[in-house]
């Protein structure tokens, strides 16, 4: 298995067939149709805890419930023994769990969704979270919000967009970081809201930096 | 004037008299009763740009709005010319350009809300402008969300809490970071999601840092 893991190469669109499985986090379940197309038609589809109820209650039929399974009724559980996945240490988040789950599986490109909104701690551990992912269990993560997608990358990106695509670089480890197709030259941002409100200026972006580093692009 | 802020002392209970000014972000409008509140009694009510409308046609009166105004419909510009104060530099984005409005009037305890939801690159740039307005505009910044509050601090914190409030510690600068009343031991966290799901074991937490973090905790 080569330890460098697949970045995707355009968050203008995703294609469903591209992941090899699609985890359902326990935030605002999605209402776009990019992360609700990636529920749809995801080969995998694993949920996290209460995500599960979630899914099953419309309509979808997850391939796995992964978490500690505290806030789950008996009926519920016994119902769904077969597919639930019970797991319970601490060290790591539902999230996590779930990505273990799915890595023990054979899956190295997961789509992410669900993952953002309620409690704000939760977003930002779990954006947070991809970077954890890419470095130390060689995914090509990527997340899917309701307003736009987030990947964790190093060293240098290529990135399909479009013409006006508002764009946001944060900064984790790189002291040098430099870019082409932005309307502002990125740089080694020491703040997260040093690398909002950019925007490409035509169909890619190139990003070169010395360490890790996130970008955030908007849906079309 | 003292360079050395006031960090808000408590998130348990939030008074609105606690604060000089309130500042209204654009992204979801707030729900809970908490960051309604701090809308409905600030002394000062400053909107960030399209939340002026929104504030106006919700029914409430900002002492200002400000922004590059582009969104605004002539009809509203020319209603509301009194209250609006157009700014149109780049370097900055609305929630510090009304930031600054409020420091020119000599408020340096400022309450932000409607600050996340919406895209998820604004909610990470709005957070993490609290440790600037901090360290930078001395000011004792405090974000009130639907789910909790963000606080940025250094050195040492004591806050009030309850037993079994959900609490997250993202360090941002800290090579050293410890802390009392709470469940798991905090220490220099190296990314955000190694300080979410913490949780106080009583009335109050203590924590020592030897830079700046940021504490969230959720409301009762």
């Amino acid at each position: 298995m080569c330890n460098q893991p697949h970045t995707p190469k355009s968050f203008a669109s995703l294609q469903p067939d591209g992941f090899d499985a699609v985890v359902v986090a326990g935030g605002d379940f999605p209402t776009h149709a990019v992360p609700l197309t990636l529920v749809e038609q995801a080969r995998m589809l694993v949920a996290c805890d209460s995500a599960g109820e979630e899914l099953i209650r419309r309509g979808y039929m997850p391939t796995a419930i992964i978490g500690d399974c505290d806030s789950m009724s008996q009926e519920f559980l016994t119902a769904h023994c077969d597919i639930i996945y019970k797991v319970e240490e601490q060290d790591y988040n539902d999230l996590t769990k779930a990505t273990r789950f799915c890595v023990e599986r054979g899956c190295r490109r997961i789509a992410y969704v669900g993952a953002t909104g309620k409690r704000e701690d939760h977003t930002l551990g779990n954006i947070s979270l991809l970077d954890f992912y890419r470095r130390e269990m060689h995914i090509a993560a990527l997340m899917a919000t309701d307003h736009g997608v987030f990947l964790s990358a190093s060293g240098t990106t290529e990135l399909a967009t479009f013409a006006g695509q508002q764009v946001s670089i944060f900064n984790l480890t790189c002291s040098h970081l430099e870019g082409d197709g932005l309307r502002w030259q990125p740089y080694a941002f020491a703040a997260m809201w040093q690398g909002t409100l950019n925007e490409a200026t035509g169909e890619s972006i190139t990003l070169r930096g010395d360490g890790s580093y996130m970008v955030y692009g908007v849906y079309e």
